[in-house]
């Protein structure tokens, strides 16, 4: 047994180390090839070799299983985003970082989850919590963008996350542009986070890439830091 | 009696000029806001006002009705940007133009149908010159942004088009940046272009803005030239 629930039917053909793990990663697959409302509870566990009851031990609705998806594509970005914060100094190199770290999270999960974002389903009720965790994100982008030109009322403060969750429909067009979650940052990560800067009016330098670059390799994948009681 | 088929059943409450229209508008806010798989032919006769016989008589399957959709996204927009490739002259001047009123037509169409874009369903083969149409749409992008950069290898020249699309999430999060598709070009079309340039290394001037919106206000519902026999 992998997990709690009854025992498999068949061999483990999923990524994931758990039994969790495995059903939203054969969900996230259906959902974004087949559509959400096509998807049934029952394909999933057929998809990952158990029985709907071991499923449902895990999610009790397909709706909770889309949240979960939802919210794996901005937990970890939005950790990444309040360490930098956090961190202070240059908001242009902040800002940089949290472009290329972020647009790298959406260029590594197996299905492209991002697509999931646009779905009429997305605007349940149950998804609320995903949805003040992306405003919290679209915030911090804001912040570190009006530090940047010096003036939050400037519209140009909107774009740099959009230009971040563009590598979405990026990769929609052209699978091959899914990057590795570790090894050197993605190429197509530094050019969103360029593009980023530029638009506000920034060159960034050869000096700033490569401290930005840096700050991505140390805290993209930090822990939440001790006694860190923010609600999540 | 608004066209072929049974009489109405109600008065008409849509928008748009002939039944199929009509019936257009209609999916489109359903497909959006309920899911293009929960959404049944039934339905959007029903929300019509006509019977599903009237329906099937514009569109054999839910899939066509879907595939007009996409259609009327990419259509007026391949047109204009074909105007503005024949017309030569400044590629920064060209793209900013298309780029402007790209963004426009994604602002002003009632329910936001490129959110559609990403949804599996427009994978299917049914929707095959929706897609070599929006190919090419980026193409055009494309070239334009290689002519700027004077490298049509440049990483960047792929990125001006996101930003048009950007404006599909930025309305999706926010339906009050919807525009009218008539009066002066919105901010945020100007906002986008500024940023397309940008992007590419190009600070746009004040003469450069005024000659694009020109160019918008002349050529965006410019009709296909007579004699105009490139496959649609």
């Amino acid at each position: 047994m992998t997990g709690p629930g009854r025992p498999r039917l068949v061999e483990s053909r999923r990524p994931g180390a758990s039994g969790r793990e495995e059903i939203l990663d054969a969900a996230g697959e259906l959902f974004v090839t087949r559509g959400f409302a096509a998807t049934s509870t029952r394909a999933i566990a057929d998809s990952v070799g158990i029985r709907q009851a071991s499923l449902y031990h895990h999610f009790p609705t397909k709706e909770s299983i889309l949240a979960a998806l939802l919210d794996s594509t901005v937990e970890p970005s939005l950790r990444y985003a309040r360490t930098l914060a956090d961190l202070g100094g240059d908001p242009a190199l902040l800002l940089w970082a949290l472009t290329a770290g972020d647009s790298w999270n959406l260029l590594t999960d197996r299905s492209n989850l991002g697509r999931l974002y646009l779905i009429p389903e997305a605007d349940a009720a149950g998804l609320s919590a995903f949805h003040a965790k992306r405003r919290e994100l679209h915030g911090i982008y804001r912040t570190l963008a009006a530090q940047v030109v010096a003036d939050p009322k400037d519209p140009r403060c909107a774009l740099p996350v959009r230009v971040t969750e563009s590598v979405i429909a990026i990769r929609a067009d052209d699978p091959t542009m899914a990057a590795p979650a570790d090894g050197p940052l993605p190429a197509s990560a530094g050019l969103v986070a360029d593009s980023a800067l530029r638009i506000l009016g920034i060159e960034p330098t050869d000096a700033l890439r490569e401290a930005g670059t840096a700050l991505v390799a140390t805290h993209r994948h930090a822990a939440p830091p001790p006694g860190d009681d923010r609600p999540e």
